[in-house]
Parts: structure tokens; C-alpha cells; sequence
């Protein structure tokens, strides 16, 4: 009997969805899959999961350089938070890459005792293929997890870079991960993670420095401070030692910003922005086929060679992409 | 007298095209503002640039995470590349920021002594506002720099996220650093850089660790060698101490893959990839406009409302979205 592959079998997805209802936790991985991968069932499943209840769990955004300990960093998170009683999801964020899907750095071997909790959800997405990104598939993931459900999900992005910040962005409470002398003020700035950040916390804070660098964002944050409205959420800056299980400062700090943005009608705004960038960049990638992608051989790559070709402008050869698409 | 804003200013865009050309570093710094801030001229500045030369310099991308060293890489490379006579063009590319407008770290003030050098000009992109963001402004800039004569672009990016691993990549050789410690294997494989690597450079290779991260990066090639096809090229790994000026091998190995890649036809796919970005980050960011940015109360809010209140799945809102772009 020839074997099926796991990839190409067709899901029952209002069966899989009633078994993600009741916590199963293979039903989880299979709609996870989809809505990271792409690929036919993509639309049936963020149907399915569009029920009319809205967003229930609190997403919290984890981002930092590589190397500032956000894996062990969201372990002692998911510690924490368990020991409230939260049942918890983690989606593992990674750019797309042929490295990056799960090979190297399983979900099991991420997060450790965590892999047979059964109020825990693991899962990675690499994103390669879908339709819209990681803006569209990071929030139809969290409704996956809702669904079965989890009261807090933890979005682990990779690096600092710009799309990423923006996905750890839409997050509820966005934490943003610093370590002793690496994420210095300055080099916080240049990498734009001050504005986009409700928590920034140095973690591996037994290490030199520490002290330094929490004293550093704390003037960078006041420097910073007028760009804000008199009653928007000041940056807290706590720290941690994740690898010493010692991250009691960052979950209060989680929940003191949970607080005031319950309080200070801050959540529907942030949410009315998640579902913005998932629904425009669905539409832009749907757009973008008319004239197709480089080396496809369409539109795009006729006007491209002729840009490249100092015979036309990029204005210009835009506007002929622009003519194509609204016919 | 009233001061007259230097933003304001309307600029007479031939005149500056010629001053440009005649090696006015005034003329390059306010072309340049031009294409990375956006306003106005952008348009006539772009057309003015596409002059049927096509492009001439050889654009080198600067990549890796915040605390490796790159403004210290990149000067000390300029350094070498003036040694060999070569007239140099720097385009530190920041994200979008209110805080990295060259307030905090100056183009002076990051250049050193080659502030001062006719032969070298150094200007910072921020890309704020510009419609088609890093992707669009950075091959503009770069016709700006070739109109001046300049042999050598080096484009410098902050961070290892996607976007700036994508403006990066988008060079004719993309170099992505490295620190001891910092960019082992795995953690280059998770941030994706490897794909994008033509060069690999662990700086500061007077350090404790460099030897293992040599080691760790050379076997990361040799794992992923299988992903490149038998005629590709392998990306060198090589080291620096750049803050000694130490940076021969690093300028050796760009320049052999500058020969290899004239020698192997790998130049024009890769500017044809270049100016496909560009194209197509201006035609979606006026497609966008039809819909509206989020919180502009356009079309694109109403729908995200719904999908956010669980109304309307993402993809029947994306379907209104291009419903309204194709007219």
C-alpha cells in the first residue's frame, strides 16, 4: 500500500476544529499547519474558525536579537503562567526559510518539560508559502489556539528586523528582550523596537552590564516620552534571568499592562490593527498575482527589465503595473 | 526675513542632477533625501535618474545583528575600497523610526574620518513615508551615488529581520557579519541569512569563540550546501577584526565574488530581482492607497471591524478589499 503523505491529506475541518475544542493537541498541529503553510484548505479553515466570538486569549509578543535568550526566555514565561492556571499557547516565529522549518530546532526540543503539558500549545510557523505572511498567519493561528482554549498565546519572533517587529506589534502586550551591553540604547533606537515596545526587559541580568543597559533604555524611554500622549502606556524596563527560571518581574509587568489596557479601552484599537494588516495583506498578495511575482516571467519582469535598463522609470513601469491590475 | 525650511525647498531637480554629476556632495546628500523621505519631487527625481545608463556601481550589502560591529566593518572596508582608488557611496538603511533620523548617530559622527573625504559619500535612509518603502528607495538612492561617479555602494542595514535581510539581498554581494558567540549556526540558520549570504564574516575574530563560530558557519554551508544548485556559489566564510582595520580577507572575498559573478552571467538576474522590488513596492503601495492605510476610517477599517469581532473571515473581507481596487 503506497504511503500517504502527511502533507497532501485532506483535512475534515469542521471534525478537526471540534477536536481542537476539546484539547487535542494533534488536531491544534494540523490547523497550525495550514494556516502557516498555506497551501488548498487555507481558506475553508479561516472560515471555519471565524465564529462569531471574537478574540478571547491575551497575546503577548516576544521579540530581540538573536543570541538575548527569548526561547529559554518563554519557557520560564510559560512556567509562570501555568502556575497561574492559564492554559497557554507559543507560536514560534520564524522568517521563511529552508533552515527554519522545525529541522534544526524543534518544537519539543524548544521548549522542553513544557512538550507533555497538556495546557500547553507549541507550535512553529515558518510561513513559507502562505498568502499574506506572517501578518495574515499569525492571527489566524491565535484563533486556532482561542478555539481550543487558551488564555494567553506567547508570539516568539526571531531578530528585530522590521517585519518582525511589526508582527510582535500586534501583539496585546509586546515584550521586547535585551541583553547586558548588546541592547544599549542607541542600538535600540536604530533597530526601532522603543515604540513598538509595552515591556522591555533585560534579561541574563546577573551578567555585567545590567544595571547600565536598564538605566540606559530607562533615559532612552524618557527621551522618548514626548512622543507619546499624556495618558498613553509609558515602557516599563524590568529585568530577568530566564535561564534561573527568575522572570516574576516580566510577568508583572505583563499583567500591569494587561491592566491598564483593559482599562483604558486600549485593546479593541490594537486588535482593529491586527485584523487590518492580516485582511490588507491577504488582499495585497491577491493584487500582486495580477502581475506576478519576479522570475515568473509576467508583467513585473518585462517593466523590471526595462528598469533595470536605465529605459524607464520605476514610476512609470509601476503605473503600467497599477493599469494591469485595475483592468 | 522669514527662515525658509531646508524640507520645503523645492529643489531644481536638472540642476542638482548636474551638480551631482560634477561630485557636489550637497547635490547627492538632498537627491538622496529626496528618494528617502518621499515628498513631492520624488517622482522627478526618479525619472531624472533613469537616464538609459543603466546601473554602474557595485552595490555591497552590510547585514547582521545590532552589537556586531557593522558602522565599524563598513568603515574600515571603505578604507580598503579607497586604497584601491575606488570612489565609495554608504547608505546606512534604518527602519522607519522617529528616533534613527540621524539624531542620535550622525553620518559624521559614523563615518569618522571619512567625513571629510571627497571621494566618499555617506548618507543615511530612513524611508519615512516613502511610497514603497526600503525596497524602492534604496535602488533609487544608489542611481543617485552612480550619477556621482561613485564604483562601490555599500549598503549597510540594521538588524537580521526579514525586510533588511530582503534590502540586503537585493546587493550584488551581500556580506552578513557575524560575532563570536552571538551567530552561531543555528541561530544564523533561524534568522535566515544564510540564503542570502554570499559572504560570511565573523568580526571581532580576535575574540574568545571566533574559531567555533568559523568552524559552526562552515559546516551551516556545508549542511545547506545540498539547497544550492552544483554551479552556485558558496558562501566564503571569512574574519575580521575591523575594529584594528583588519578587514583584507573580508574585502577579498567580496571581491571574488564580484568575479565569479561577472564571470557566471549572476549579475543582471540579480538587478532584474532588484529593480522587481522596486516596481512592485511602489505599484502595491498605491494599490494600498484605494483601500486605506488602518485607522484612516477607509474601507480597510470597516472590514477589519468585522473580521476582528468575528463577523467576516479574513479572506471574504480581502475579497472586498480587491473588489474595490479593480473597480
Amino acid at each position: 500500500m503506497p504511503a500517504r503523505s502527511r502533507r497532501s491529506r485532506r483535512l475534515d475541518v469542521p471534525a478537526e476544529l471540534a477536536a481542537a475544542r476539546e484539547g487535542s493537541h494533534r488536531a491544534v498541529a494540523r490547523l497550525v499547519s495550514v494556516v502557516s503553510d498555506g497551501g488548498p484548505q487555507l481558506r475553508e479553515v479561516v472560515a471555519a474558525l471565524a465564529d462569531g466570538s471574537g478574540d478571547q486569549a491575551w497575546v503577548v509578543g516576544v521579540t530581540g536579537s538573536p543570541g538575548v535568550g527569548k526561547s529559554t526566555t518563554v519557557a520560564a514565561l510559560v512556567t509562570a503562567l501555568r502556575e497561574e492556571g492559564a492554559r497557554v499557547g507559543v507560536l514560534a516565529v520564524d522568517p521563511s526559510s529552508p533552515f527554519s522549518g522545525g529541522a534544526l530546532l524543534g518544537d519539543r526540543v524548544r521548549m522542553g518539560v513544557h512538550a507533555l503539558d497538556p495546557g500547553v500549545y507549541v507550535r512553529s510557523m515558518a510561513s513559507r508559502g502562505h498568502l499574506g505572511g506572517l501578518a495574515a498567519a499569525t492571527p489566524q493561528a491565535v484563533r486556532v489556539l482561542e478555539a481550543a482554549g487558551v488564555d494567553v498565546v506567547v508570539v516568539e519572533t526571531v531578530g528585530v528586523g522590521q517585519s518582525e517587529v511589526e508582527v510582535a506589534g500586534l501583539a496585546d502586550t509586546t515584550v521586547v528582550l535585551l541583553a547586558p551591553g548588546m541592547g544599549d540604547g542607541v542600538q535600540a533606537a536604530k533597530a526601532g523596537i522603543l515604540e513598538v515596545a509595552d515591556v522591555l526587559c533585560v534579561n541574563k541580568a546577573d551578567r555585567d552590564g545590567a544595571d547600565a543597559t536598564v538605566r540606559e533604555l530607562r533615559q532612552s524611554v524618557a527621551l522618548g516620552a514626548d512622543g507619546r500622549a499624556p495618558g498613553d502606556w509609558r515602557p516599563s524596563v524590568v529585568r530577568s534571568v530566564a535561564a534561573g527560571g527568575d522572570v516574576a518581574e516580566l510577568v508583572d509587568a505583563v499583567r500591569a499592562h494587561q491592566r491598564w489596557a483593559r482599562e483604558h479601552d486600549a485593546v479593541v484599537p490594537r486588535r482593529l490593527r491586527r485584523a487590518a494588516a492580516e485582511v490588507s495583506a491577504i488582499a495585497l498578495a491577491r493584487l500582486r498575482r495580477t502581475f506576478g511575482q519576479p522570475g515568473e516571467g509576467g508583467l513585473l519582469d518585462d517593466v523590471a527589465g526595462e528598469v533595470a535598463a536605465g529605459r524607464l522609470d520605476a514610476f512609470t513601469a509601476a503605473d503600467r503595473l497599477v493599469a494591469e491590475v485595475e483592468g
